[in-house]
């Protein structure tokens, strides 16, 4: 069982029903500003103008993970596996902090707002920052986080095929948005996990869970978080923020908070020199999904006509057309949409390409970065679940599932026949 | 909009909420005796031993049935197809009686009670007794029962691939077993179905859909339908009744209900000659779980070892031993546990039969019978499932998956090492 | 934390998601074939003839008060409040055989098929006889549930006010009867439980959680437990089998298990008497609702005219008409509607008392015999909740709630005006 | 059955699965930039600070409540009451706009930010200025939500003890804070309701589930809306923008939105007269909760340290204490505290009203407003629901609820002992 029970606090969660905070030291750095702030990020970004109830926050998440990570130890060690004190505290910070350096809108405006740092890195600046603050008490949790614990799979738990991080945005994202059949048997998978080898296994029997694990995921994909939908708003998003720090840096001053202000005057040529990791954090944590909205609003009156049209159609909803498909789209039918909106718009060419644009999105169900699950025997047989699962088509399994997409106003008349 | 909302009576049910009874007609017959049977008819018969709270009966999926045919009429119609009021109600008849032929613990018993008969065909024998009862109303749901209609798709909406039927018994045992995760999406299915001459067809973006239901659904075979202590315990009711029929039919008088007394003594050879279908229909009509049940109360204390030692096992759940493989097991290993059996018992060959067998348990996604399920593309193209879908094996989905089993008592000393 | 996790065994339940055994000798209670007969007999009797769900049965709530226990002591234990394994477990075993001396259809025919013997005694006969079996582990559960142990909390959380059998049935009923609005807030009304003094008090915060427990049960009683159609059934039942008792007297045989016809014999004169507790247990074992329910179905074509009628009408649901009112009806009407019924009958008096009757039926959100729940006050203080609580009227609180019915065949033209 | 299914839309809804745009003019107001704003606007304001999930919009709610207005005609309908379509969806528009004119946390801002109005003025003038865009389509709506249509019952259904936002509003705030047992019967309430001389009624049977709908909404009221920790972080909120409002109209010039400034310098005294409905709106309509939090963020560096305290404490969650009791807090104590705290800050008596005040919370569980519940009888007649029911206290229905509270630093020694 937990060792950490005994001086819980409890919060309510309409996905589990009740998470206990299981050691003071969780609830300390709950309390911390740096974590607050994910009460004011979306774990789904611009997602609600599809389904309106995904308001969910990175902070519910963050929450839930540890959650699940609580319970997944406490099944290991029921297993026989032992596990320290300070291994099973360590896990629960690293999987509480795993995602601390998201900012707004992440999935989409990632290396947008703030070049050349990938949310991971931001995450162990702030676990280090931390760190100082809290005497070194998370020292286990930052080598869990960065795979450099011993035990390997604590950092499994963190970041693989099954790690807890998925176990709840995959629930957690699927009660929000009403996709229920969305839904993975997250306890029911954590109750089959074991450890051997210092490995993070899955029961045999397990093998149906995971099948369906891996297809609810990609129902997911296609039905959620790639829904066309969710792809324009986004893309809108990226251009709006292109156009924004364009304007910045060549001159303009446009309305934006303070700490979104200096996102877009960054220089990202020289942005791992020029910044120390605290004047960094300073800023990042100022930031949030409510920066970019009031920053939106404002434009929407702007001068500049892209800034202008951008923004106001991502307040409202009202959005680019998109078109799916599986081939990439010919350039010929590009250019021809682009010239129809030079030409209605009177525009030269840089301005078009904010509003004919292209791309591809990408899911596949299993993430290359990561070894295979690996199912185990009664007998004590390690196998992978590609060799185990018929159904499965394992050429498929690893292999991106990339769709294309095509956007452009509404009011073109080039529409696929 | 269904036809028939006005005089609707509701009832509760914990899986839709409320349930209307969309007519009149639909109402009298579900106040007939032989549908209110239904109600003391597990719907997954010895499955309460694995999941105590599957005690959910035939009646309520009936019902069920109903409501998501109405939805789904409901969603054709408002897509623009046209449907009569006989129809529609010839459909809601057609499924709400599709199951009424079924006897008690059908899964395992279906050809053991009542031999020489499928539990379709009993169904059938009842639509035409009720149709003369209530003056040829249902002529229309026996057509569309027995696939005479001429719109095709109102019979592939009561048994295809993505029939009414699987659609609510999957998501109905989901509930009641407790195995959320094998949950399917019936009523975003439902939402995609559309009708392309005559038949019924899914729109392509329904494709996600399909595949995580498909998987679901092969989530619940393993884990629930042919969950090993289920196949045990139903494998044992076989060889118990197989018993009792022996017993009886070489004169040994067994306790039972006046129905199950005129089962065991039905003589299978010339059944379909010797009943009229009123006369059988009187029979069957009083057959339902209890029957069972009380029967084998009684014979554990029967002075025959084999029949004696069956009941009493089902009845407490003290079942035999079950091992499952993907290979046939070995003769000589079945020989072995035989004679260990034999010297044990002092029996003789037939007696331990009953008591070491082994056999092969079968699921296939797709099942054989039925044609493929068809994606409909806004361009009005079909496409086959298994042609759109990667991810899914198509040699697999509709071959047979099987596993074989052995069961013989615990206290055998010759167990797999 | 509970003293017994680790070698738990997990099942499934809709309620909760997952129960664990949290202990072997809880484990092997429940393998025991007089466990094992509460899968047979359903929690809510004839409830599922208007909630056609409510199947769910006294095994699968006897479970969930288990799981409903160990939350409570661990909540009690994290409040500071120690606690020995032998009395955690005995508060579990108590839990766990509260209602194994439930009958069939319990409700309704306690005191009419084993006349002079409550459910409570039996239960308690049936612990004392297991504790022989299982070599005095049960002595502490012994006196638990007979309030005989100095933690007088303990036998509190058996039976109070607030205990967890009643925690666990009105979320459970609400569950099944998919009557949602009737669902209590058991997980969080036991967050708040406390120990002050060895007696068993809630947090004063709970108050408003206390006052939605009781108005959610009194709903449920007049939805669901009360529910007319459910009272004329239950009512039936007992007209039935006291029916079958005199004819089975008075020397005619009618069809019955063995186990049924035993309590047809009984002579309720001298049963307290004649019977040791073994032979009593031996029949009552194997009672359950099969046979209760495989008789009515022999019984509908007996010769007696009114068993015939009333077991046909029980099992079809054809059943007489009920009328519910607050005050007594009157004698004159009753006698009229009786004197209409003869004559059409051409009946003599005492066939028709089986098919004209009133009766009363009675509520209180209180339960006279035990304590009011009082509220702990952060200073310390006990407050009684009816002080505390100003919405709730206190006068009406602990006094019952009547309502008085009248039955009669469907066809008699007497009805109300 | 509702008129308008045809050209559905539908949107998926965690609450009641899927949720039909039933007419296209409800669309094409939901498509409305002034609608879409509702997406920005928590329905609970700060109250995720206690239930972290709490993050669902007004726009969410609004969506549901035309789910069950649409519902609650149909069933009106079908008990044979005939419906005008232009009635039906007046009706349907009057509940969807039915809080357009909320502002941001509008529970604790209302009547701060904008001075003199209230939502009920705002939402009417927004519905003015929207027919005039759909060319009159809305008066019918605006005669139902300003009580003035003859059908008194469709503004019943908009605004009464039983109206479709509460019956909305509990269910889903209970579902997203995770007080399941605030869950009330919104769909049973619904099937019950029935019209008589054009007023609302309900069938008497549903007593229980309006006793039931009373207490759940009290609970949720002092769980949930007036939980301690919503009201100080409510309270020091408007404290917050009451001392922007004085700094900027002392000459301060605060970081802010374009709206959110325009609202700090709105001089309260002339407010109804200089501002025409359309340039009120212009501002109204920018204003979200993204420009609340934003300028939170800015203002927790500012040099007053008012602002800065109280911002910087609502944005990490770093409250003022609260004592909440049921009589007023006595004087003395009040001052004593402010001494302290003048003293501990160096400041005079102005700076220390902003850290330490009390006030006063009230809930009643009928609104004063309007006018009782009543039941109707199958014979006809109708009685107030609080003679119908007994145990509800009916003195204590109407009558407030107060709670006082006190708010100041948690560094005070002053605590009460």
């Amino acid at each position: 069982m937990s060792y950490f029970q005994n001086k819980s606090k409890i919060i309510n969660d309409p996905v589990y029903g009740f998470i206990n905070f299981p050691d003071d030291l969780i609830f300390d750095l709950v309390e911390h500003p740096w974590f607050q702030r994910l009460r004011r990020i979306r774990q789904l970004g611009l997602t609600f103008y599809v389904y309106p109830a995904a308001n969910h926050t990175r902070f519910q998440h963050a929450l839930g993970t540890v959650h699940l990570m609580d319970t997944a130890l406490t099944i290991i060690q029921r297993k026989g596996y032992e596990l320290s004190r300070e291994d099973w505290i360590g896990a629960l910070i690293a999987i509480l902090l795993h995602d601390i350096g998201h900012g707004p809108f992440s999935h989409a405006l990632e290396n947008t707002l703030v070049e050349g740092y990938a949310h991971e890195e931001i995450s162990l600046i702030y676990m280090q920052e931390l760190n100082k603050i809290f005497n070194g008490q998370l020292d286990n949790a930052i080598e869990i986080y960065g795979g450099k614990h011993p035990r390997k799979f604590l950092h499994q738990l963190v970041a693989s095929q099954l790690d807890m991080d998925r176990l709840d945005y995959l629930r957690r994202d699927s009660f929000f948005t009403g996709v229920t059949e969305g839904v993975v048997g997250s306890e029911r998978i954590i109750k089959m996990l074991r450890v051997v080898n210092d490995e993070l296994v899955v029961d045999r029997k397990g093998i149906y869970s995971i099948e369906n694990f891996l297809i609810a995921r990609r129902l997911m994909y296609w039905q959620v978080y790639l829904h066309k939908t969710v792809i324009v708003a986004e893309k809108m998003l990226v251009k709006t923020f292109e156009r924004a720090k364009l304007l910045t840096q060549s001159g303009h001053r446009l309305f934006a908070t303070p700490a979104l202000d200096a996102c877009l005057n960054m220089d990202p040529k020289n942005m791992k020199v020029s910044l120390s990791s605290m004047e960094f954090l300073e800023v990042f944590s100022q930031l949030d999904d409510n920066d970019i909205l009031s920053a939106l609003k404002v434009w929407q009156n702007h001068s500049d006509p892209v800034l202008a049209m951008l923004s106001e159609g991502l307040l409202n909803r009202k959005l680019l057309r998109i078109e799916i498909q599986r081939s990439p789209f010919s350039k010929d039918r590009i250019e021809a949409i682009k010239t129809e909106v030079r030409k209605k718009m009177g525009w030269d060419g840089g301005f078009t390409d904010y509003l004919v644009f292209g791309g591809m999105v990408s899911n596949s169900a299993y993430n290359d970065e990561y070894d295979q699950v690996r199912l185990w025997d009664n007998s004590g047989k390690l196998i992978e679940f590609t060799e185990a699962s018929d159904i499965i088509n394992p050429a498929i399994l690893s292999q991106a599932d990339n769709k294309y997409f095509l956007c452009y106003p509404k009011w073109v008349n080039l529409t696929k026949q």
